[in-house]
């Protein structure tokens, strides 16, 4: 069991089909707005029971008072495998795209980019179980829900992961800034997985040999002067770009 | 007067020539890490006054206990004129890059932002001075720093001083997700101002209307579904990306 908070990942977790909902809680008093009634009404179709409480109530629960309102109690979060991942590619007969993050551990950069790389098309995110932030309730409410749609796979090794995409014909493309080759000049069309490392630490060394080719995003400030999730975004439209999405009326 | 904090923020301010440090605040305790070390040296040698104090009196000064232990009391944020964002690009010879947001109220994305377009080689960002986030502490953390250094302009009147641009000879693009142009199929080499609203209610009637062209980014998932420091990330990014800077060795 956990919680989940905000209006955002609760309404997107209620839109999810199959996703347990043990209870929704409100917050009571004046300021109930619209969006809590649509939200009850969604819990009560499902059949999930709805309660009111007083907001300390629900700061408890959510273990913050960031949660406008609404707290979800809810199954686990159900992390895929990584096979599921290519599934999800296979399926939509796309070229897989995957997002590979070694060590973030800041919960709104490792929410953003799951909210970037469901936005932008790509078949699932990989994490590794160690040294990084997984998907917390925090995570959820700064992927503003996507983390509830978009596939998210947690490895033992990030490296070995690396090997076995590599057997299925997938490229490795680590983003760092001291590559030779900027990311348009590298072919992205593809099975591809980009790989980012945390914005203190970057990669670890044997994550980035394993990869297969190197990037860099062109910068014009300092080194390092762009979060890890704005990295993520602008590396996701790239692909998206050379592959045509959108444009030409391209599926993912 | 108003207070920075955060590691980044600090260093960033102690870095930038001219900025007005009255006092630097410390955390005492065991936990005083390498970096504090650092800024302490930074703000002597620059004449400040270094303090230190518990811990809870650092969270009073700067209204939250997200500081890591360093809270920096300088002057008034100096917000810069429109002449000067383009004074910048003129010095640097290049042609105008600036990034305009419309009603952002996220101090995690307006900082957000303003460290991508700092990082991307844009000359400034504009801000309405209405319905809008200033560069309020919060702003200046999220954007590790970048706020000490990016030009921020703050206008009345969005609308207006799209038509200044214009008689400047900058060209406004729209990024709105209706539009039939895809980002990349708009020349974005000249002088330009990319254009971004918020998230949940996009850019207002008026504003939109006052920009020369409108642009969308190639999305997968449903509309609106990247935030608003993702759009803007990949927008400059893309700018960029056309000008050919960092890949042929191109200086902003």
């Amino acid at each position: 069991m956990r919680v989940l908070y905000g209006k955002n990942p609760v309404r997107e977790l209620l839109r999810t089909p199959g996703e347990g909902l043990f209870e929704l809680w409100l917050a009571e008093g004046g300021t109930r707005a619209a969006a809590l009634g649509e939200l009850e009404k969604l819990a009560r179709e499902r059949g999930a029971k709805v309660r009111t409480a007083p907001k300390s109530k629900l700061d408890r629960l959510a273990g913050t008072d960031h949660h406008q309102g609404v707290v979800a109690v809810v199954a686990d979060y159900r992390y895929a495998e990584l096979g599921d991942l290519l599934g999800r590619a296979g399926h939509a007969g796309a070229s897989p795209l995957l997002l590979l993050l070694d060590g973030v551990l800041d919960p709104q950069n490792l929410g953003a980019a799951i909210r970037s790389a469901y936005a932008l098309g790509a078949h699932g995110v990989v994490i590794p179980r160690d040294r990084a932030v997984g998907v917390t309730p925090a995570v959820a409410k700064a992927s503003a829900g996507a983390s509830e749609k978009c596939l998210v796979s947690r490895v033992v090794n990030l490296a070995s992961t690396l090997e076995i995409l590599k057997e299925a014909g997938i490229w490795s493309v680590a983003l760092s800034q001291d590559a030779v080759r900027s990311l348009e000049e590298v072919d992205l069309r593809g099975p591809v997985a980009l790989v980012l490392g945390s914005e203190g630490q970057g990669l670890r060394p044997l994550v980035r040999r394993t990869c297969d080719l190197e990037a860099r995003i062109p910068m014009a400030g300092e080194l390092d002067s762009l979060s890890v999730s704005a990295s993520a975004a602008i590396a996701l439209y790239e692909v998206a770009r050379q592959r045509g999405i959108g444009r030409k009326g391209t599926k993912v």
